[in-house]
């Protein structure tokens, strides 16, 4: 259940906290607003130094204002907030949104902060801010802010609902994003985030019938897993959380850090939560305006199949390319299709795809209805982009009449690129708008909108009883790292093969005369608590051919492991298997703000190179984990290539699985995971773990 | 030395062949276009039809035209073009462009198409087109063409030219980009390219003066090379070409060769190109815009560290996400200016780079002056982006006048960034155009200007003389593929190193007596030139152990060489040592458009799994051998990558050099070149080829 922040959104009567008398400043812009633009409810200036404003009765307190009053704006400095908080609840007085900065986000406001959250606990009003600018319900008139969104009237409203962590970027963003012609209705920038955050905002705004899509800009957020949740109640409602997110890199993160105080989690993270359902990552204001504009119509594409037409070639080129780097395909109409086409397209046409009609058909109305009304009703066209380049004035005007109607009789997204300058195309234009068919000025534009709405609705639920791969087993008690056959047995317990090994003491091992269970060569190691790293230490050493090799290399290791770690514990050594396979790396880590996260990608040093790891959030289901698999680069091996043998997808994707459980169950004491190398063999026969690292969280360590 | 095309831009009289009384129609619009929009030289129309035109006196033939006569516009059918260009020459009229269509892009085509090459040929008349939609000089009102941008007067010049492989497309980038703000002098589109193409005429608006930077939109070009050198020639006049290259995915290409029946040549080889010295690769409309507003005040950042000063703390973040994507730096300013910029800073300001001086400063002009100034003259800074988010009006003017008069002061690039929504900051977006300091609506958009700026700056030219790395050695004489050794003896010749390896025949290998000059574990391979993919006909055996193995391997190998080719050739046993080190690839490949390249990157299955190598065009030195080692992901191998040993890079690159020679001295002959895998070893150790095929071009095969 969100929030019920309607009363917020909507204020029967509103108290400006600081009201001001120049109307220019922070406490006079809303006074000004909130009486000049058509907000109907009341307005109930606070300020002890004046009996009015603007004619309104101004009132010494918030405790004495009148009913109703669902929301105090409050713009007094920082060390006065906490007692208007507290006034607002002695008042009854639901709702806060606290202009005013002066809290964690600068030095030495960590009293004020704490002061604040004091207040709020005690008062138990609801908190918008401190430190923010405020919030707009366009339709409703309810400008509760200051700045340029809140200065003038806004032109026009729409379904688009925007939550932002910086107030006067986000700001900007609502404007340029408003003369683009994309229409909002409710806007938020949260501020510190004391009380309610950006994840509590975007909840509420998916369940407003006037919402169609959730904008929000992002530098972080503490709930990883509430976003992944909220994703999907966005993709159940068919409404998009169009998301850009900041403070990506190193540099980015550490000036977010500063700015909000808010630590990003790695991007990495986010990423992995924005392939799951609900989410449309843009990257600029025109993406954000583009997508907005393909969700409005609510058209669901059925697949990632394209049909083009396109009056010119070299667009049609260019839609070609970038539909196929977003993973859409092109693919031929169907024979009847082709066959009708061909009965009155000009040879000079081509009725490939994309298919290219020529100027002829676009300067023929009725040639032009029907070659579109065959494109949309193909049978292998799952959306259409239909690109007319430059044409203008009654021209496209009487083409985009015809375009509406064809569209009219499907319900597959039609999408519109018209490239004539702005001005020049004005009543097409506004016919597309008024049909809801989203229309593009640029092909690349087009091709993306159209990648976006695939994207949406392709993306498969995660969401749902998570069916176990396999029943719960106890972690061993313990500190700091598990030793690695402590750590393998532990995944043994979870049914994910390790190569067979046995442990012999140190004597053993060193006497030339013990009894292996497996043929070499094998691999010897230290097995000890205190070598996390024990290839660094000198602890591993493969290929060892016959039992006086074993027993030289166990005293080398030995040797070499006591200068690393002087009076390190040796439980034994371990010999083991030499594995073969193709090498990746399967791990977990515990992230303070996405919870346990498994780790998976090749290993070996191109592990490293490539950054090719992805992640996924724990526990998942074994179908999970195989398009987990799919979704890498790696995912070729799985297929075979240059002739190669397969490699056992199914062994890999039960062991992710299994792994993903052990990591949930008992992300209350791990910290990382790491099963570097897994060995994967060709198909049915399986995987095999040569290597475990199991670390524990110190005890008393802050999350 | 570029065609002089001077004549056909700045006309002094025009003959339009096919002029039409309906102005509406393709032969009727340049005559109105170039009566009213006031052209200064002759206008002839020409059509045995009529007495006259729009009051100009109309002539049966252009041999009749009188003088001055230097282009004619063609508009008539496709089979009475070749005549037409024929009556050009013998009235000595330089320059045809040729809007007719019907040639070899469409079906039926071909013999059409020759006859114009023929009539080009005789005449010696220079021709642009056929099948294209005309040319502009906007500051000269030539408009020779049809289409949109030959119905209206363009309103504004400036200094960007523009060349077109796409008519429709390339003239809506052109209403696009005018219209945000980018002024064009020169505009051409290139249809079939019969005889004046694409490069001929970037070569010649290079040299224009009123010309500041070339856009082009490619889909595919014949002369790999000439593009190189163009892009020398390019950044050596300080003159970006700004290409927007399309055809690039299978799918595109497919669609790029329906358009122009030009073969695209594969976009890697582009890619590899646009990293040569003067080109600004773009996406859309809106880079295009982005880039030309750029370099349109020449100023050039020495290095890749920005300073990025902001109102908005949340934009700061974006700011140094995508400065860091890009490759820029945002360094710490130098400590004088950090002890300068506190003296007067709110204590809540972020004078960390990005520096958010708060809206305190914004708000007071001598501070506003004072921070800018600071950051501006700062030593560790060489481009600066000024955001103030959405400021707006007066206070967004007042600041541009002082942004203006400290950007003066400095020969670095200023890049401001202002997301007033339009019309809101129109006098302060006048006073930066006015200064000429490029101003772009978001953060992203400045940042990947800036960004645009370095790379084409920083980008080492890699013409003049190359030093020969080796001398020339001869190829063996023969068809289809050499034999491995052939091929190692040749590579051998250009002092690339082989393993070694002794050639048994196979009476010794089988003999289990052979002598061999190194120790096992050795390879085991079938010398024979019927054979170029052994691995595939099993006729490689690695890791043999002892003489008797090499005999049994022997016996297997010849077994199952000769089911896969009955009857091959046999020159012998080749015996190796097995090499160890870090598995790359190289190679070289003879593309029919770009000459010899070689290919580079990491060997084995990561080649094709990650695609990841990288090209260069043949020959080249060892310094450029070495940045393209570093421009791979495997670079981090070169460095050392987990505490292990940095590999040779000087090896690799002397290697990569001398093969780069071998392939351009015998691109007559040679196809392609494998050598897969190269062994490269730690520093010092020197790289060692483990195999290597040399593929011939076959006689007679057409290129």
């Amino acid at each position: 259940m969100s929030l019920d922040l309607r009363a917020l959104f909507e204020p029967r009567g509103i108290a400006v906290v600081g009201a001001s008398t120049d109307l220019g400043r922070i406490g006079g812009q809303p006074i000004f607003a909130l009486t000049e633009f058509g907000y109907q409810g009341a307005v109930y200036p606070i300020n002890p130094k004046y009996p009015e404003i603007r004619g309104l009765k101004c009132y010494g307190s918030v405790t004495e204002v009148p009913e109703p009053c669902d929301v105090a704006l409050i713009a007094v400095p920082a060390k006065a907030v906490p007692q208007a908080i507290l006034d607002c609840g002695v008042r009854g007085i639901p709702f806060a949104v606290v202009l005013s900065a002066g809290f964690r986000e600068v030095a030495g406001g960590e009293q004020a902060q704490r002061q604040l959250d004091e207040a709020i606990a005690r008062s138990s009003v609801r908190v918008v801010g401190p430190n923010c600018q405020g919030l707009l319900n366009i339709r409703k008139n309810v400008y509760c802010g200051f700045g340029a969104p809140f200065q003038n009237p806004h032109p026009h409203s729409g379904g688009v609902a925007l939550v932002t962590q910086s107030g006067g970027f986000g700001y900007a963003v609502l404007g340029l994003a408003e003369s683009a012609g994309t229409g909002f209705n409710c806007v938020v920038s949260t501020g510190n985030e004391a009380d309610i955050g950006t994840l509590d905002l975007i909840d509420y705004l998916l369940d407003r019938d006037d919402v169609e899509v959730v904008a929000t800009y992002m530098e972080g957020i503490v709930d990883g897993r509430r976003l992944i949740a909220l994703g999907e109640k966005a993709h159940a409602l068919g409404k998009p959380i169009v998301v850009w997110k900041v403070g990506n890199t190193e540099i980015g993160r550490a000036a977010a850090a500063s700015h909000t105080a808010n630590l990003s989690a790695s991007y990495e993270l986010y990423r992995a939560a924005f392939r799951h359902p609900g989410f449309v990552p843009v990257r600029d204001v025109d993406d954000l305006v583009d997508v907005a504009k393909a969700f409005a119509n609510r058209r669901r594409p059925k697949g990632p199949r394209v049909g083009v037409m396109s009056i010119s070639g070299g667009a049609g080129v260019l839609l070609a390319d970038r539909c196929n780097e977003h993973g859409l395909q092109l693919p031929a109409l169907s024979a009847p299709s082709l066959a009708q086409l061909k009965e009155f397209m000009p040879e000079f046409a081509s009725v490939a795809n994309p298919i290219d009609v020529t100027a002829q058909i676009f300067n023929d109305l009725a040639m032009f209805r029907r070659a579109l009304g065959i494109i949309i009703r193909d049978p292998n066209v799952d959306q259409v982009i239909v690109y007319n380049a430059s044409i203008q004035g009654a021209t496209a005007a009487r083409l985009a009449h015809e375009l509406t109607l064809v569209a009219a009789e499907t319900d597959k997204p039609v999408l519109v690129g018209s490239s004539a300058p702005p001005g020049k195309a004005t009543e097409a234009l506004e016919a597309f708008a008024k049909a809801n068919l989203p229309c593009y000025p640029t092909p690349g534009r087009a091709a993306a909108a159209a990648a976006a709405l695939h994207a949406f609705w392709s993306a498969p639920s995660t969401s749902g009883k998570i069916e176990r791969s396999v029943p719960r087993a106890d972690l061993p008690l313990g500190e700091g790292a598990l030793s690695e056959t402590e750590a393998k047995r532990f995944l043994q317990a979870y049914g994910i093969p390790v190569v067979r090994e046995v442990i012999l003491t140190a004597e053993e091992a060193l006497s030339g005369k013990a009894a292996l269970p497996f043929a070499f060569p094998v691999v010897a190691k230290i097995d000890s608590p205190d070598l996390p790293h024990k290839t660094e230490a000198g602890a591993v050493r493969v290929g060892i051919g016959s039992l006086e090799a074993l027993a030289a290399a166990t005293r080398d290791m030995l040797a070499s492991a006591n200068r690393y770690r002087p009076g390190l514990r040796v439980n034994g050594i371990s010999v083991q298997e030499m594995a073969t396979g193709v090498e990746m790396l399967a791990g977990a880590v515990n992230d303070p703000y996405f919870g346990p996260v498994v780790v998976f990608g090749l290993g070996g040093i191109f592990a490293e190179l490539f950054s090719e790891v992805v992640h996924e959030f724990a526990p998942f289901s074994i179908e999970t984990a195989r398009r987990l698999i799919r979704s890498t680069r790696a995912a070729a091996l799985f297929d075979g290539i240059r002739g190669q043998e397969p490699l056992d997808l199914e062994a890999m994707a039960s062991t992710l699985s299994r792994l993903s459980h052990l990591a949930s169950d008992h992300a209350d004491r791990i910290a990382e995971i790491d099963i570097n190398p897994v060995f994967v063999r060709p198909m049915g026969q399986g995987v095999v773990a040569a290597d475990a690292l199991v670390v524990l969280k110190q005890e008393g360590a802050p999350r």
